[in-house]
């Protein structure tokens, strides 16, 4: 392993000995992500992490043949096959002898317990989630030893990103801008929300695979579009068969996964030219994302931002309007559990710490508009993984 | 509610006084689906269900606002934005309530206590789980009533498809053939996998909202290509940048979710003219999925299209390559738990059964191929609902 690999899996292992975790057993996607690097396809595969060396995967048979994983010890396992045993024969089978291999019978072992929102795996139709069967496993296999709720020691790790991890949400970001540019470029009237929505997806999975290293992606484009639409795009989006009228608002929420790793943009766009109400409101909330990032300096708290942010849109009378948080963190999930940039929000800021900053106003009769970007707390100010927008 | 909407979820009551289940207090996807016929768009509105009488949904506000889900009693809650509580105060508000109103002091209630592998939301980027916080809630909250694990209720009630289902079944098969036409229709030499999946998912995806009342809908659909990547494709397919070459086998696994009912097919096509071995595996290949087909008549067990197809591929020299089963359950996910048509299988196929059927043999040097459809079993035979295959 290089250094450079490396400096995650190293990090964590501090992190390890602080907490007196001997051992991780991560099965969650974002975590097998987090410690080996492979984004599992299924959610089935299982990473586990001393405090010192590498870390060790098992990973189905077919899996392991694509995957290649450079960062762990590779431990293959037949699945699903007629020839192959239950999946739990061979969990089982293998915890058991890694158990046995390392003499663990009392150690304190880290474990997932405290689950609700999960990254996905690549393939999404179908989530392979570790709950009450891995759990009553992993008590009988480490029967002896402690198991300890590892959730906020991953997401202390996670929290604070490397280079590395850097680097590579900024190809996920690069890669969700192509599907952002194709909207820009090609939005007309006529158009419907879900033409567009798959317009965007497309443009995403058919240019992810090969770029800068990217193996496997895949984006999900809710779109939102004219008065009605917009307005309620607060919280979700259900892309519908609406045709775009000249002069809408279009609001594409757009969430981009790059071999495990997350990027989360809102973009806005205007079929036509944008009137003047339009105008104002846009460049009021462009003005609130960038003031907010700003203040994602280190030092700063989690509330700055969102303070921020609420100062510019309350200015401008339209404070009531913007009814959600700031942002949230993101990256190797599209909402990490922390930071959360909203009013109250405790914790201090740091190099490091990746954040979606994402004002927005949602006006009954006129519409919601929303703009959000990826931005990292940099040594010396704001880090954009995106590209900053421009005002209309 | 009128009687055809309601043929399943009374079937779904006299289930539950046969088991003695007194309410049903369902979290996931599939379940929510199943009792209320609203497809949850982030995996946290909760259906309850009692012996008479109509459902109640808890439902997030915004989602209240878009979903207008006919069978059930709604209560909206707040949620993720700033004026709204927690989730779980809300869940456990509005669970206590309904314990109180209906005097639910030592009831038998049916939560689903066994998950792993989970029907997807709408939003697929993030699944949110029913798992360890959701058990320890429900514990608290019906304490003195009796938890019961309701999993193999609610498969037992699923696996026989009502007329309704079948009709959405068809529906969702309809949108995912739109795909596989543009697959087959535009397939060349040049385009890479991943092109392929963007072109097949984006026509589901545009073409999907609005089609015979369907609301939203989505596909994943995964592409190998070439005597390699086909090969491997017996259990998963990453679809890469690999550009077809004239002559190539390309196969498309296809996942088309519409309103939460599944469809799930495999269709094969040559990037020009097959050559005579190619034609040859093909036609045995269908020969079997067709064989298996016919044996999807009442009375049979759920080995016996497994056998049928089995047969065809011994004799034509290619059972050693046949190494999955020949089908799965399917419909309001991906894999239902039952039944599988596989050696060894027991169980009788009834009329109303859903099962993929779906034999394929993988020839290193070669390549593979599966031919896939989702077939009915019939009052009087298979009932196909996707379109039966032509020979090469």
């Amino acid at each position: 392993m290089s250094d450079y690999e490396t400096q995650r899996v190293r990090r964590l292992q501090e992190l390890m000995v602080a907490a007196r975790v001997d051992y991780l057993v991560c099965r969650l996607p974002e975590n097998v992500v987090y410690i080996t690097e492979y984004w599992p396809h299924h959610g089935i595969s299982v990473a586990i992490l001393p405090q010192k060396g590498k870390p060790t995967l098992f990973i189905p048979e077919v899996e392991a043949d694509w995957g290649n994983p450079k960062w762990a010890e590779i431990i293959p396992f037949g699945w699903a096959l007629l020839k192959d045993p239950d999946l739990y024969t061979s969990y089982r089978q293998h915890l058991s002898e890694i158990r046995d291999t390392l003499g663990l019978t009392s150690a304190r072992i880290g474990v997932e317990k405290e689950l609700e929102v999960v990254a996905t795996t690549y393939r999404h139709a179908e989530p392979i989630i570790p709950a009450a069967p891995w759990a009553a496993m992993l008590d009988e296999v480490f029967a002896g030893s402690t198991l300890l709720d590892a959730t906020d020691l991953m997401q202390s790790a996670k929290l604070i990103k490397t280079s590395y991890d850097l680097e590579r949400l900024r190809v996920a970001n690069e890669l969700a801008e192509m599907g952002t540019a194709k909207f820009l470029s090609d939005l007309q009237p006529g158009m419907t929300e879900v033409q567009i929505s798959a317009m965007v997806e497309g443009t995403i999975r058919q240019k992810g695979a090969g770029y800068k290293g990217a193996r496997l992606v895949w984006a999900e484009a809710e779109v939102a579009s004219g008065p009605i639409n917009t307005t309620k795009a607060n919280l979700l989006i259900p892309s519908t068969d609406r045709a775009i009228e000249e002069g809408d608002l279009v609001m594409v929420e757009l969430a981009t996964v790059m071999d495990g790793y997350y990027s989360d943009l809102t973009y806005m766009a205007i079929a036509g030219e944008p009137n003047d109400r339009q105008r104002e409101v846009h460049n009021a909330v462009l003005e609130a994302q960038q003031a907010a990032s700003r203040q994602m300096v280190p030092g700063n708290s989690y509330e700055d931002p969102d303070i921020a942010a609420r100062k510019v849109l309350d200015d401008a009378g339209l404070g009531e309007y913007f009814v959600h948080v700031t942002g949230h963190g993101l990256g190797f999930r599209f909402h990490e559990s922390t930071p959360f940039l909203m009013p109250g929000a405790s914790g201090t800021l740091k190099e490091g710490i990746v954040s979606s900053v994402e004002p927005g106003v949602y006006i009954p009769g006129f519409g919601g508009i929303r703009i959000e970007d990826n931005v990292a707390v940099g040594r010396d100010g704001p880090d954009f993984l995106s590209t900053p927008r421009q005002p209309w």
